[in-house]
């Protein structure tokens, strides 16, 4: 389905006095509302081809109705998500799940809802029905060579698949690692994921990126040879220059100061991007902002700093994409919300008063360096966000629209109740 | 399959001498060697129907060969570690996983193993495909009376046919809860599961216990409705003698002292039994004893001073069962594994010179106290265990034996290479 | 000193018109918000009488200057607080590093001030010179008599200045504990710590409480006696109707859900009160509201509903107090932080629309009920608490008028630089 | 005080014949028993001068009697350690709470004990009365040129004390970090501590190290700017070849592999050597070994693993030393608990069947990965330390001839009941 350009022209007319109402305020304390209207609109988060399915646990999965029986459905609902908050204009591709069989006609098709395509992702953490080997002890690290050449040859043929596409970067995550102490020989598990590595950026267009991910535990229990942001960069940096590492928030281990990573990983030269979620225990891949969204915008604090000390481009210097799993809620409308929090996280570090920070850091002033950033995060930035929606044609309160115009029912109208995602 | 008896008769012989040699040694360093060899013979750890098969993540799952198809080759496979152990008699059934069709036969046909049946397992955490409801928000604690009238009666089921079976308890593990803040009432949820556990209380036979189980988090990522000991205590309390509270070892936040946990239920004789497995992060569901052996080793030591403190009998007065995931290993190797590190902390606690123990504890001798729980479990007791099951009947060395017989090659020509065991 | 009462008047006139147009504007949004500014004028936080030094840890202490030397001088900062924010109209004494020798005039003292004495604090986990009987080994659980019996009375003698000051709580924090596996019968060491808590019961007055503190570890790093929610409700329980389970946000382990443990212990009338700091990996003892605002305003979520449902007080039914370590902020301007953090909390927290969200729980809307709390949680409140300190006689920005005067570099001038205050 | 030689031969004599048949019991299993004697014989373990004494929380301290009160009663301290278990020939001094005064008299001192001087540690986490800057907001990572120039001339003259005795390694352990957001520019802190230490670097002697220690909190709780072994590590390679970094066991997350940590440093020829400790909670500095003996055995085994590939010399190639906090037990009986903890994990990891556990690797053969590790661990090795150290000229059971001789009485006798000993 797609969602007509008056039904969004109606919703914002009808709340328009008291948005406006709203953005004043909070504009006239906002010394530059215009740069910080500028760089919302330009901000765009992608959506990963398997987040618009109901995802599930190793305990279950309830569907819900009206999921995405293909690639091309899987677009539409970007699509009706860009059409709401014109803050999703790209999807990322995990192969094999979401193989696009004709490139030319799914550009065109994405093109349609204004999206292109972000970074394709390989999975070797499954096995595939076609497959010879097995990846149940790993797939890049295997002790086997078949095995790691099995898996680099899947990496290759996955950056074909995005080169078609127009894709960037390549995201790799590897779920190999061990369950119990003496099953892996960690150092040489380590050695060959950096072999294996090295033939896949050998495969790497001139301008194309690979991501390194890092998880230090799930689905291995035990270690994880990609493990933590120190592995990845170590990784990283003896591949050269067109790797970089990815950061997963919820890849970490309980209190993991994850801002900090971000900080020196901007100053290596070494930040990939993110996937957005959050989460409360390990790696729970829920919405983001729902559990912790000041240490979201502490992530964001970073990043804006770290960007503008380098003279980086928000927008397009690094990869943004939500990775959670949507269990219990509406797939379309959790990733609303995401898009959402992601960018109220941000514009409120926008609003940080970087000057006055800086003094406060250097007069080692604690209390107002917190007043500082409790300024700006204690603002309610939410009109800023829909003054530039409104602007990019998108909807006031995309969410409510989402609602208001049914467009779950006629989604399970089209695919029925009990259509399933390709995913987890 | 079955083994013969003259297998293990054969397999003994030929690592008799050996063994006496250990044997002796050990025994002539430990009090009452004969006491202990008794208690080991006589503890006996349950297995349940879900554990013969390979288990996995939401990430995948890699099967391995000769799974078991039915309950009954299910009861087969515990046949097969108790003949090698004779220390696994009983077997603990999942509804709706293992329905008991005829219990009269089935009792037979384990009866044939030497095996009984332990206490049934419900499940709502998971939807069947004839269900009227959905456990999509819960079970008992669910918001609609219909959901948690289906489900009050599905453990009245459960009971019924654990009945049938000679069961004495059954162990409700509820994944109800909630993922995002605000999705549910906490007091609420509470108050509606101590409603429905009062209908399935009542529902008991009078020899029958009930015992519930506690988890922080997983399935759910927010709030699970009995999340930590103190609310199963409160559940349990209420409900009357016969609700207790299980222990899974995994079901804990990182760092609780399990051990003092264990020792507080016993002191209010609300101890129900435990699951045992063991862990790095999470409910990672790993064989027990392979990261922690010495917080098993503690745990073990406060049940035995405790329940002798109370003069309960250790084999009998509460549960023990092994609730693991077998991803990666062979699940009956894995099973043995587990039982044979379950009997060593068991075997060292019995080791420990409990009177020096209590007058170091008088003295605040921290040092000694330290010196003396050591001393029993740097005690190398596998000869003592080996013993134990050579006077039983099994084999001085049962996962030697099963590799030795090739007996999982026999099992993928009975039951094939993909065979898949229903589970999780 | 004391600040001058035209001082607070020119202050507020000064940003009168700045805070009128937000709060106008914030007010507009809020259905009762004549009822939220009542609430907020009632809602007073008690401040120890150890907050007002500079805090340290095990590795050493860095003073500040002009820190209090005498409780006379403690009550006074604690008084200048009160007459910034309105909102601290108590103090907390700590026996024996604050003991007040003229009941009389400490009274009439803090009453200057408009400040009377909430709970008292007994300190059985340091040493004092006079002392006969040592608590390396613990206090209240000891295995020697006479050592507990040493705590017990000078629990009872905490109490009696405390009824001299008509506090109507003892408070008691327990560090009692092991550091090592065996150190302790941790069976016994309940039942000891039951015992004594019970003779110190009986001494408590018929219109006061007892609040039974918990904490996982920290001084001790084995086992805690009374170590998490669970075991002090235990004790409270067995205890009588006047004993209560106290929550310092800063004692669980990583991840618990405070909120789950605040809802339950409501339900079940056992929760006493509040010791209010943030975290990010243990007992950090930083500023409330410094590292997980979110989770403290889900926490008063809680509080509210379930004190409505009670139909508490919520000024007056349970303890609020502040319980946080200065390390590197001046003590007051950081306890200006905290009850502004904590207020913040509760002010949003008196947002959320309770009927909504009833009504999203009992759909299972998952989605919209994170909407309700994330619009109560986004709103900007700052201007409703100016205008309930406002309308009590307070600053509106009690830190900025705090600095304004340069109070703290006249209280270097009247204490020196050098000056320690008694505690930790 | 000093042991006498008889008493070790008198000690010796009357437990010989118990200890042989252990001895030969334990040694008829062991492929090379005489190579493993023999590294047992080499392998030393430092003792930091601040272990003498009793340690203590922010919360109090419990002094113990006959503490040493200066330098030289410290290295007493260690001699008669060394003399009982002929393990610890070795001392760390920290600066300043262990000047020497006269270095050629203190190295013929120590000499005497047959000991020698290992790492020197430096202070700028605390401090100094005679201090012109203030360490309360970091020192190599401050903001002000003039604290950093102060703790770079302070670890230069650390580096000048060591040289004089003969030490070849600085230890470099900072608290520099944030209690608080914003408080810190986390970029500009790691910036300006490399700056800091790579002038501390020039300052090395050619044959010296500098090992740069990093942990994750406490005393900072928000961020610390050495915080982890990947920030660590990044330090260390930026400075240059006599950069490595050092582990302390407590300094790590909840849950972190550190033995995977210790495998990739070993790789990148940058694992400095180890702080030996053991912890529940967070940096617990609990007696090594008392909590999780297996972990420890885990990380021997990488380090044998490691270290034979790469063909260094376990004893001497990196550096041994114990960091943990006396709280409640007897300093010099922790110790010698501490040595024979880290020494049995040695000699299991030398007893590992390293060529099958290549092959059960090579395999994925999990089951049998577990078994070789576990046979290693399960072995009783107390009588091969005893041999070793029977061999050496110490005592078969150090602890048992330290009580027996009551030469903690004696020290009592000469230092007095309340002798503080100079550090934490």
């Amino acid at each position: 389905m797609e969602l007509g350009k008056h039904l969004i022209e109606e919703h914002n007319q009808s709340l328009l006095n008291t948005h406006k109402r709203k953005f004043d305020f909070v504009a006239e304390g906002v010394s530059d509302v215009e740069g910080v209207i500028k760089k919302l609109i330009d901000f765009q988060i992608a959506i990963p081809s398997w987040a618009l399915g109901t995802g599930g646990t190793r305990f279950g999965r309830f569907s819900g109705g009206g999921e995405p029986r293909s690639l091309e459905e899987k677009i539409a609902d970007v699509g009706l998500i860009h059409a709401l908050n014109k803050s999703s204009n790209s999807i990322s591709l995990h192969i094999p799940w979401d193989i696009p069989e004709n490139a030319t006609e799914i550009k065109a098709y994405a093109s349609h809802f204004g999206l292109h395509f972000d970074a394709v992702n390989s999975n070797t953490f499954q096995d595939q029905p076609s497959q010879a080997h097995s990846y149940k002890y790993g797939s890049l690290h295997h002790v086997d060579k078949a095995v790691r050449q099995q898996a680099i040859e899947h990496n290759i043929e996955v950056i074909k698949y995005g080169a078609e596409l127009d894709s960037k970067a390549l995201s790799v995550w590897l779920s190999d690692g061990s369950n119990f102490p003496g099953q892996l020989n960690m150092r040489g598990a380590f050695e060959r994921t950096l072999d294996s590595l090295q033939h896949i950026y050998e495969a790497l267009p001139n301008d194309w990126k690979v991501w390194v991910e890092y998880k230090p535990y799930e689905p291995n229990f035990y270690s994880t040879t990609i493990g933590d942001w120190g592995q990845s960069y170590l990784l990283s940096s003896k591949l050269g220059e067109k790797a970089q590492t990815l950061v997963d928030l919820g890849h970490h281990l309980g209190s993991t100061n994850i801002e900090q990573i971000v900080s020196l990983l901007l100053m290596e030269g070494k930040l990939a991007g993110f996937h957005f979620n959050d989460s409360k225990y390990g790696d729970d891949d829920l919405t983001v902002g729902s559990i912790n969204p000041y240490q979201l915008f502490l992530i964001f604090n970073e990043l804006v700093e770290g960007m503008d000390a380098r003279g980086m481009n928000h927008a397009t210097a690094i990869g943004w994409m939500i990775d959670a799993s949507h269990n219990v809620k509406d797939p379309i409308e959790d990733l609303l919300q995401s898009v959402e929090a992601i960018k109220i996280a941000y514009a409120q570090a926008l609003l940080v008063d970087q000057p006055a920070l800086v003094q406060a850091q250097q007069d080692n002033d604690v209390v107002q360096a917190q007043e500082i950033l409790q300024q700006a995060y204690r603002t309610d930035v939410r009109p800023i966000l829909a003054e530039a929606r409104l602007r990019a044609g998108g909807a006031i309160q995309p969410l409510a629209l989402f609602r208001g115009t049914a467009a779950r029912n006629q989604l399970i109208q089209e695919r029925g109740l009990k259509a399933v995602s390709t995913g987890l």
